[in-house]
């Protein structure tokens, strides 16, 4: 459907070039039998056009801005906006100390509905802090959608904190 | 030239996004009664597209992979390689502590050759310690190029550590 690739196919690439095995800490603490190093598909262009054009998709009307947070969110929040148009803005973790100090990146106005893109969510607690950053600056999230959901109580947090939530790929099309 | 803009029209779109007048601390410590707010040009996708098309350009045969530092030249090089279709890598300020440890995210293989993306360069010893991680590799820097080069000594530091360096624009482009 993306210039031949389907859903299934993307999934299939994203596994072939970021799933390692073996034991890993993640950063909740937990451990976990892989680790998806989500670098290793977001900077291959070809699989990173292609989430671009999905997560445009998910932008629908009434969104002004989309947001990621460092550092992975930052490539896959660009292709987003290139493949749609929409400007974006950067979240750090936080603040530095040198220039315009401040913990958000690029231009975000009181009243913009933000679409919140996230590479890979486990607990669901990192892209929280995000949310209440833009909301922070007087903005609102519309909606939050993950490249990938591990599916181990991301969307239950996230959707408890009374955020729409939404993943392009679930662990499971990945396979593991 | 670029679904046409020349390159003057990116410049002053440039100029009108991201340049801000006062008194400013840059990163060296240095004073500047301007600051050029890199994030508000990296964040508009109609401008990001026209400077993924001239990073592209000045990719020619016989770069296998682009590089960008965080957090400023992550959207740079991510617009570089969907616009090249080369692959990338980004290179982060200090080793994260969780996860598959490293200071270099994406992949590299020794041998190669790689362009390394900046964004805005004032006296370039940011750029230099890039380089370090990338050679660190077994990679080599073929080349480094600026989005924009305040022209504070950043080429001649930059060329005296023996890279080749160039720059999309200068200040004197923006006209400050």
């Amino acid at each position: 459907m993306l210039q031949g690739m389907t859903h299934e196919q993307i999934a299939q690439r994203i596994a072939e070039v970021a799933l390692l095995h073996g034991t890993f800490t993640l950063r909740s603490g937990r451990t976990s039998h892989y680790y998806l190093d989500k670098y290793l598909f977001s900077t291959e262009p070809q699989i990173l056009r292609q989430l671009g054009a999905l997560f445009a998709q998910r932008a629908g009307d009434g969104i002004h801005r989309l947001a990621g947070a460092e550092l992975g969110g930052i490539p896959l929040v660009t292709a987003a906006s290139l493949a749609s148009g929409l400007p974006c803005i950067f979240i750090r973790n936080q603040k530095k100390e040198y220039g315009t100090a401040k913990q958000l990146e690029g231009r975000l106005d009181p009243g913009d509905r933000v679409m919140l893109v996230e590479d890979v969510c486990t607990s669901g607690g990192q892209v929280l802090e995000a949310a209440k950053v833009i909301e922070g600056q007087g903005a609102s999230v519309a909606k939050i959608v993950a490249t990938i959901d591990r599916l181990e109580g991301a969307r239950e947090t996230i959707e408890a904190a009374g955020y729409r939530f939404e993943s392009l790929f679930t662990r499971a099309d990945l396979g593991v």
